[in-house]
Parts: structure tokens; sequence; C-alpha cells
């Protein structure tokens, strides 16, 4: 079943115009038909059945029928990650909305080597992959930000689990028993952090330090590891 | 520190002559020196230091200097894994060397497109990654089976997980709790089981059924996801 993120408000009977994005792919690559049925979100109202009305090359028109799904809010998790080179970062991005992150935010490091990144595509990325994974709503990218920035001015009352292979930490699953509440993990860069940066972390109130097991983690997969500790020890993986 | 997988066996003094896929890799992009340090492991007899001792474009002569680590047994988790496509089927086999995995078999299923990969190129992904993971040994790629059959031969006393998009199964951190002993994953293909493999693989004494949350995952973070849940619960994350 076709799932398409939209900005509009739904409620039966709207029409909506879809962008030129979602039109050609409805058009060209799907090559729908006036009737077929799909679904539209908007991280807002749930989820709505929706019939194509109008099928242009790049203009589609759909038809909001009834709802399908209500809103829910999803785990209060953001992803924190270090900007690693753009490959790794697509698909954290990507696989951050398949694990139910709420955010992710990219963070410059002092063994950070970029530091820049497009923002805009990293979002497209989390759509589409919200798109495809059943999800109501979509993570925010946000701009990147400095570590020490980050830490400044952190919110009160989120918890962190920050990945620290460098020994002397928790096992991730065990660090995670009995979390609740909003919470942020964060994954460094491939050289690690740096031992000011490790100082300072482990010295904060909120921070937990986990490790992920005895073997060298690409960032990616470290990423995923964590998501999924979480989700499934604190998160909604449970029963 | 670079880290080489080699087929000879390793002894103090041993002169080793790397193939020509690691030999270029020395002299043409580490640009590496005689009496360069790195260290190699056979997969049977621990991690040594070597030293480099001769180098040209095609052929770098090693020599071993004495023991770093001893070769310990990992976790016995086996992955099989439906033969997804080829980029997928190769994140997936580098991530399970990353993971731990022992052995990684592709299975050929009722909703499996492809019938056939190149094994022989799996095995190198892997190679690369348990060098670059710290990995004492390297999972082995199996040639591709097909479900009834891996069924039919299933060895005595190893369990299955069994991940089951379809309802009704228990999270998968809860399916693991207290398991012991030598273990595989299944990870489904793109478009899931079919009903009659899903219900020959519930009637399975060995096996248990387990979700991996409310979204739906691609194969390769479904694998991912497994990994890292049977590591935690059951394998080398634990204290």
């Amino acid at each position: 079943m076709i799932r398409l993120f939209v900005p509009q408000d739904l409620a039966a009977g709207a029409e909506l115009s879809l962008d030129e994005g979602h039109s050609r792919y409805l058009a060209a690559v799907m090559r729908a038909k006036p009737g077929d049925e799909l679904r539209v979100f908007n991280g807002r109202q749930g989820e709505w059945r929706a019939l194509v009305a109008q099928v242009g090359k790049r203009a589609v028109a759909l038809q909001v029928i009834d709802p399908a799904r209500p809103q829910e809010p999803g785990p209060d998790l953001d992803l924190i990650v270090a900007l690693v080179k753009r490959a790794a970062l697509e698909t954290i991005v990507e696989k951050a909305a398949e694990l139910g992150a709420r955010r992710v935010r990219p963070v410059l490091t002092e063994r950070t080597n970029a530091d820049h990144t497009r923002v805009d595509r990293l979002q497209a990325i989390a759509t589409e992959a919200s798109e495809q994974t059943g999800r109501l709503d979509v993570p925010q990218v946000l701009e990147p930000v400095k570590l020490e920035k980050l830490v400044a001015e952190w919110e009160r009352g989120r918890r962190l689990l920050f990945c620290d292979e460098a020994g002397g930490a928790k096992p991730a699953l065990e660090a995670l028993k009995g979390a609740i509440g909003p919470w942020a993990i964060l994954i460094g860069p491939e050289g690690g952090f740096s031992p000011r940066e490790r100082e300072m972390l482990r010295g904060l109130p909120y921070a937990t330090a986990a490790t992920l097991g005895p073997r060298i983690l690409r960032a990616d997969t470290a990423a995923i590891s964590a998501l999924t500790l979480w989700q499934a020890a604190a998160g909604d993986w449970r029963t």
C-alpha cells in the first residue's frame, strides 16, 4: 500500500494537490490511475484513505476519503550523531526513521572531519523512509550543532545514552534497564570522542555511558544497534 | 592498527607471503614500508604482531613477531537471511561480521526473487569487515539453500529466532530472555514469508517467533536489530 506524507490538513472530502516529487512518483513510477487507493498522513491527524482523483505528469490530485489510523505520539527519542561520511549519515537517517526516532541531530566533534551537510536532503530521506516504514510522523532532521553548544543548551529532563567504546562502561541493555521518559542517543565519529570530550560527557548528570559489545562498530551499525536496544528496553518494541 | 586475515599458520619468526589483494592494499593504499607493524590472525591461533619484511607492488611479505591476543571462540550464532537484493545482502554480511555472527547462510523462500548469489564476493566482504571490527575469526558464508532443505537438515540442539512480522509473536528481547546455547536468527524476504512457510516455521519445536516492533523494517535493518538483541541478551555484549 502506497503511503505519502503530505503537508496539508486532512479531512473527509479534502482535495490534495501533490508536490512535483510525489506526483512524478505516482504518475511515472507507480502508473497510478484515477480511483487507485492509497494512504496519506501529515504527522498531526493520523493516516487517511485517499483516492487518486486526477493524474498529470507533474501534478497528481487526491481526494481524502476517511480516517484509517488515529495519530499517536511515538517514543520521545532523539538520535544525535557525529557528522560522518555522507553515505553513512544517509543510512543512519533512513534507519532512524525505521527505528522510531523523533529527531535526528548531526553534531560536530573534535574528530569530525565534515562541518556541514545537506539537511534538506537528509529530511527527504527521513520522509521517504517514514512513508515506507508505516509510521505516522516523520523524524525532524536538525541543523548540525557543535557538541559544546548541544550540551550547553541541553533540554531539562532528557536523559542521554552515550556510546563509549573506551572501556569501563556498562553494557547498553543494562544501562537502559528501567529507562523512562525522554531520551537521546549519542553516536560519536569513527575516530571516537577525544579524551576531553569523553571526560565532559561522563561528567554530565543526565548522561549514561554504555558499550555496544567487544567489537569495533561502524557509526551506522552503532546507531542502529543503540536505537534497537532503546526501543526494546524502553520504547515501543515492548509488549 | 592494520589487521589482516591470513590463511597461513602463525608462529614467532614465520614469514608470510601475502596474497595479491592484501599486498596491493599494503603497498599501494597504505604505502607500507619494511619495519611497519601490523597484526595478523587466521581464525585458529589468535592475533599476532607482525612486521612488514619486503614490499613489492603485488607481493608483500611479513614476518610474524609474537602473539598479541589468544584465540577465543565467539558466540555460536548463525544468521540465516533470505536472498534479498545484492546491496542489502552485502550490507547484511558486513554487519553480521561486525555483530559477531559465526556463519551467514542465504536462504531461498517462496517470495525470494533471486536464486543465486556470489558467495565468494560475500565471503570477501565478511573477511574485510572482520579485519576492521577486530574479531579473531571470519564468519563463514554458506551456499544458498532452500528453506525446506534448511529445515530438513536442521542441526540438533540449535534454537531458531524467527522474525515474524505477521502479528501475535512476542517482542524479540522477551523471546530471548534466558537464551543459552547455539542459536540461529532467520530474516525473511522483503515480502515476508508465505502463509505456508509461516505455519511450517511456527510448528518447529526449536523455533521461537518474535517481532521487531510496530514498524516495517527493511531486511538489513531487521538483521542488524535481531543480531543486536541476541548479542545483548544472550551473547558477548553482556557484562
